[in-house]
C-alpha cells in the first residue's frame, strides 16, 4: 500500500545525492520508508523519485507499515554491540503515531481503570476472556491473542502485520500458517489450547463468569505439592526465591533453514544457556509459543512482555534478522533474570530439551498444563502471616499509581528521544555540512586572489571546513551509539509496564470480590468458610504482587543506572571528539 | 505596519513562559519581531499574544522592518567585548530576505556588469549621477544618496528606515530633519553639497555626461602640489604609503545630549584618537557627514563602506546605542587602518578638531573641496613606469572576478550562519530542555516508588536532567560568543565588497574611453595629445586600484585569520564545557 505524505517545508535536493526537491504543501508518495538515517524515499506528482528528510514531511495518519515501538529490547548489557543500521522512524515512533492513538482510545492498557469497564475489558483478557475469545475465534490471526491481549505492544492493524510477519518468519513463504497448523502444534492449535484453558478457567463459575480471580479465590483444593512458589521476607519486603547462580543464555548464529524441498525457508536461532552450555535451535515461532505458555501460566502474577517482532524493520534481511536477534536476546535475558519464570518447567524445556522427541513431549505437556491464569496463585506460599484486606488494597493502589506514572515518564522519554533522533540524523548534520562547505568555498575564492602569502589562511580555512563536515557525520552517527540503547531500554520498560494493568486488574477484581464477601454469604452464593478462605488467598495474591514489584524495582534500578552510564559515557566521548577536532582546526590559523 | 506570518508547524506553549500555542498553517500577526534569542512576539486570530520560535513561522515577504544586514561591523579585535542581546533576526537576514531580493533585481551592486546598462546605472552613482540626483531631489530622505548609492547596505524602503532612524538619531524627535537643515549644515544641506560637487564633476563635459572618468582623463591640469598620494612598489606590487605608526581611535561613552530647552535629545559619542589622546564628541549625523565626505572624495578609488545604522535594532534603547557604538567603532577602526583615508584632512579634522569654531570652519572647507569623484586620481603619483592598457584591463578583470566571487562566498556564510543562529537559539535548546525535563520527571516518579535504595539513582537522574537543561542554555547563548563575530566580520566584508562595483565601474569606463581613443581623435572630440594623456592617466588609475586591492588583501588575510581563531577558540571551549558537565553527571550513576 502506497503511503501519501504532506511536505511541511521546502527542501532542495543536493545534486548527486539522489535527493528529491520538494515544495511546502506538496503531496508525495512514500516509496521506501526504511532508508534510515532520517531519510525516506518518495515520489512526487511528476513521478520523480528521490530521498527526502523524514522530518520535512508529515505522514498521512493510518499508515499500516509504520507501527510504533513494541516492548522487548536488548538489555543495556548489549551496549557494546554496534546497533545495526535500521530505520528508527519505525522503531521509536512518538506518542502521536496511529498505533498509539489507537491505543489511547479503547486499546489503552490503562483504560482498565476507566469509568467504563468495557474500555478496560477490551484489552484485558483476564477481565473479559469471552469477549477476547469471540474476537479470536473470529480471527484466523495466530497473533490475535497477542495483539488484542497485549495492547502495549502497539502493533498496527493485525492484517497488515500478519502478512508482514508471515513474509519474515517464513522467508518467501506462500502457505501462511498451514504448515504450523498441521506440522508441529502451531499457531491455530496454540490459539485453541489457550482458548481451552480459559474456558476451563471460567465455565466452572457461571455466576462470576465476568471475572477471573474467583477461580482461585474459591477453588476447592489448591494444586498438588509440586512447583511450589515460596515467598520470603527480604530487606525490601516480600521477595521471590532467587537461585544461587542466575540463569543466562546467548541467542546467536541465526541460520536460514528450509523444508518441503526448499519450498519454504525460515530462520533458526541458536540459544545456549549457561547451565548446560549446550546450544538448542529455535525458530521465531517457537519463541512465540514459549511466550504464549508463559503468558497463560504466569500472566496474572508476573508481567510477561510481548516478543519483539512487528516493530523490527530493517533495510535488508540481514539487518532485520540481526535486530530481531538482538531483541530476542533482550527478551530472553529478562526472562532468565526472573526467578520464577526462569525456573519454570516450560522455560527449562525451551532452553535445554535433549532431542526432537523430548521437545515434542514437553510441548504437549506444557499445553495441557492447567495451573494457568489465576490458578498460578494456588502454587504460591508466603512465609509471612496473612495481610489485612485494607493493607492489600493500599499496596495495590500504590503499585498501580506507580506503574501508571512510570509508563507516562517512559513514554515522554521515548517521544523526546524520537524527536532528538530525527534532528540529529536529519537537519542538524545537513547544517554542519553547509557550514563546512561555506568555509571551503571561501577558501577556494581566496586561493584565486593571486595575492602572495595566501596559502596559510586558505589551507586553514579548508581544514576548518572539512572539520565541520566531519562533525556533521559524527552528529548523524551518534544516536546509534547512545540514544539507541536509551530508547531500547525504555521501549522494553514500556512493554513491561503495559502488562501491569492486566496483572493489577486481577488483583482489583479479587479485592472487589472479597469486599462483596458478606453480600455473597447473605445471598448464599458462598459459605462463611469460603469468605474466610477468599481473604486468606487475597493475602497470598498480595504477597505475590509485592514480590513481583520488588523484583521489578531492583531490576529497574540496575537497568536505568546501566543505560544512563552508557548514554552519558558515549555523549562525553562525542563532545570530546568534536572539541579535539576543532582544537586541531584552530591551531592552523595565525595572526602575524 | 502589522506583519502577517504563516505558521510552518505546530508549537505548543510552555505554561508560564509567555509563549503562544500555534498550529501549522495558522496565520498570525507579528507584534514584535525584535524579541531576540530566536523568538518573535505574535498575536493569533483570537487576539492572544505570546512568543513563538521564529523558525516555526514563515514571514509574508515584503516586510519593511526586517532589513537585511548592512556592512559596517566591529573588527574582530572587539572580540572580547560581549555582544549585546540584540535580535539578529534583523542583523543577519539570509539571502532570501525581502531586502536582498530587492537587491538582486536592480539594486544588485553587481548588476553594473549586466547587459542592460540601466540595471547597473540605477545603483552606481558614478555611472548615472543625474538619475540619482533626480531620484534624490524627489525624495526628502537625507539617506537617499546612501541607500541608492550603496545598495550593499540593503536598507529597506527609505520611508520606513527614515522614520525609524529619525526616531533613533534624535531620540524623541518630532521635527524630523528640520533642525539639521537649519541648525548645523545637516542632512539636506549635505545632500545639496553632494549634488553640487557631482554637478561640477559632470557638466563640464556634456559630450560624455553619461560617464565620469573623462573628467580626470581629459582635465587640463592636475591638482596642485598639496595632498599628493604616492604609490610605491612593494613585495606584493603597488602599495599605498603606510605611516610609521597606525592611526587608531576609541569610540566610547555615549551620552544623551539635548537642545532647544530639552525638546530635542540626541546621542553623542566620545572619540579618542591615539595621536592626540584628546577626546572629541560627535553625533551620529556627524559620522554620516564624514562618510559623505569620504565617499565624495575617495569613492572612485577606495571602497568606503556605509555606516552602520538602519540594520542595527535593539530591544531597548541602551542595546541599540551599544550595538551602534560597537559598529561605529568597527567602521572607524577600518577607516583608521586605511593609509589614505586616515591621513586625509577631513578625517583628521573629525578626529582632532580643537573647538567648535575649528570644526565649523573645517566642515565648510571640506564641503567646498573640489578634488572629489574621479579627480582623486589627479593627486595620485605612482613611482613605477606606465602600464600598458591591455595589462590594465587584465588586472581590472581579475579584481572584478575576485571581488564578485568573494561577495558570493561571504553571502553564503551569512546565510548559513543565520540559519545556524536560529537553530541554536530556537528549536535546539528547547529540545535539550525537554530531554532534561524528561529525565527529571522519571526521577521524581522513581522517588515515589517507596522502594529502598532508590535515592542514588534518583539523585543521579535529576542531576543528569539538570545538566541537559544547562546544556540547553549553553547552546542558546553560544552564538553570541562566537557566531556573532564571524557574522559581523562577514557583514563588514559584504559591505566593503559592495563598494567595488562602483570603484571598478569607474575603471571599466576609463578603459572603454581609452579604447575609443582613435575614434575620438578621428571625430576630433579629443586631440592626439589628449589620447596619449588618457592612456597615461589610465595607468595611474590602475596603480591606485592595485594598491587598493593589495591593501584589501592584506587586511582580509588578517581579519579572517583573526575571526576564525576567535570562532574556533570559543567553539572548543563550548564543547569542552559540555563534555565536562556530562562527565560529572555520568559519575553519579552506579551499577552495584
Amino acid at each position: 500500500m502506497a503511503q501519501k505524505a504532506q511536505v511541511l517545508y521546502d527542501f532542495t535536493a543536493e545534486p548527486g545525492n539522489n535527493e528529491l526537491t520538494v515544495k511546502e504543501g506538496e503531496t508525495i508518495t512514500i516509496t521506501n520508508p526504511n532508508i534510515g538515517g532520517g531519510w525516506i524515499e518518495a515520489q512526487n506528482s511528476r513521478g520523480e523519485i528521490g530521498l527526502v528528510p523524514e522530518d520535512y514531511i508529515e505522514l498521512n495518519k493510518s499508515f499500516p507499515s509504520f507501527p510504533a515501538a513494541a516492548p522487548a529490547a536488548p538489555a543495556p548489557s548489549v551496549g557494546n554491540v554496534a546497533a545495526p543500521d535500521l530505520s528508527f522512524f519505525d522503531a521509536y515512533a512518538p506518542a502521536s503515531t496511529p498505533a498509539q492513538n489507537q491505543a489511547s482510545n479503547g486499546n489503552d492498557p490503562w483504560s482498565v481503570w476507566n469509568a467504563d469497564p468495557s474500555g478496560g475489558s477490551s484489552n484485558n483478557w483476564a477481565s473479559n476472556p469471552e469477549g477476547t475469545q469471540t474476537g479470536k475465534s473470529a480471527a484466523p490471526d495466530p497473533w490475535a491473542s497477542v495483539s488484542h491481549g497485549h495492547p502495549q505492544a502497539y502493533q498496527g492493524p493485525g492484517a497488515d502485520d500478519d502478512e508482514w510477519d508471515d513474509e519474515w518468519d517464513d522467508v518467501k513463504s506462500t502457505g501462511g500458517y498451514a504448515e504450523s497448523e498441521t506440522g508441529e502444534g502451531g499457531a491455530m492449535q496454540r490459539g485453541g489450547a489457550h482458548a481451552t484453558s480459559m474456558k476451563i478457567a471460567l465455565n466452572k463459575f457461571p455466576g462470576f463468569s465476568k471475572s477471573g480471580p474467583e477461580l482461585y479465590l474459591l477453588c476447592k483444593q489448591l494444586a498438588k505439592g509440586k512447583d511450589r512458589l515460596p515467598i520470603y521476607m527480604g530487606e525490601v519486603g516480600p521477595v521471590w526465591f532467587y537461585p544461587e547462580t542466575q540463569l543466562d543464555c546467548v541467542v546467536a548464529d541465526p541460520k536460514k533453514g528450509s523444508k518441503m524441498y526448499g519450498l519454504k525457508s525460515y530462520i533458526e536461532y541458536q540459544i545456549t544457556p549457561n547451565t548446560t552450555n549446550r546450544p538448542v535451535n529455535h525458530r521465531y515461532k517457537h519463541f512465540d509459543w514459549l511466550y504464549e505458555r508463559l503468558l497463560d501460566k504466569f500472566g496474572s502474577a508476573i508481567p510477561i512482555p510481548s516478543l519483539p517482532d512487528k516493530q523490527v524493520t530493517g533495510r535488508f534481511e540481514e539487518e532485520f534478522i540481526k535486530m530481531r536477534m538482538e531483541r530476542l536476546q533482550g527478551w530472553m535475558t529478562r526472562m532468565c533474570r526472573h526467578p520464577v519464570v526462569s525456573n519454570s518447567e516450560v522455560f527449562q524445556l525451551f532452553l535445554s530439551y535433549k532431542d526432537e522427541k523430548d521437545w515434542k513431549t514437553g510441548k504437549r505437556k506444557a499445553e495441557k498444563d492447567e495451573t494457568v491464569g489465576v490458578m498460578i496463585f494456588s502454587t504460591i506460599e508466603p512465609e509471612a502471616s496473612d495481610l489485612d484486606p485494607v493493607e492489600v488494597e493500599q499496596k495495590c493502589e500504590q503499585f498501580s499509581r506507580f506503574t501508571k506514572a512510570m509508563d507516562d515518564g517512559v513514554k515522554e522519554i521515548l517521544t523526546v528521544g524520537h524527536e532528538h533522533w530525527k534532528r540529529c540524523t536529519g537537519p542538524l548534520p545537513k547544517e554542519y555540512q553547509r557550514i563546512g562547505k561555506a568555509f571551503q568555498n571561501l577558501s577556494s575564492v581566496f586561493t584565486s586572489s593571486g595575492y602572495q602569502g595566501e596559502s596559510t589562511l586558505t589551507d586553514a580555512l579548508t581544514a576548518a571546513g572539512k572539520t565541520y563536515e566531519e562533525i556533521a557525520q559524527l552528529v548523524a552517527e551518534q544516536p546509534r551509539k547512545d540514544l539507541h540503547f536509551l530508547m531500547e531500554t525504555n521501549n522494553e520498560y514500556k512493554g513491561l509496564l503495559g502488562c501491569f494493568p492486566d496483572t493489577i486488574g486481577v488483583h482489583k477484581a479479587a479485592i472487589d470480590k472479597v469486599k462483596e464477601g458478606d453480600k455473597l454469604v447473605a445471598t448464599s452464593k458462598i459459605t462463611p468458610q469460603e469468605k474466610v478462605t477468599m481473604a486468606k488467598r487475597l493475602s497470598t495474591m498480595s504477597y505475590a504482587l509485592q514480590a513481583e514489584m520488588n523484583h521489578f524495582h531492583s531490576n529497574r534500578i540496575y537497568d536505568y543506572n546501566r543505560v544512563m552510564q552508557l548514554y552519558l559515557e558515549e555523549q562525553v566521548k562525542f563532545y570530546e571528539t568534536i572539541a579535539e577536532k576543532l582544537r586541531q582546526a584552530h591551531s592552523q590559523f595565525t595572526t602575524m
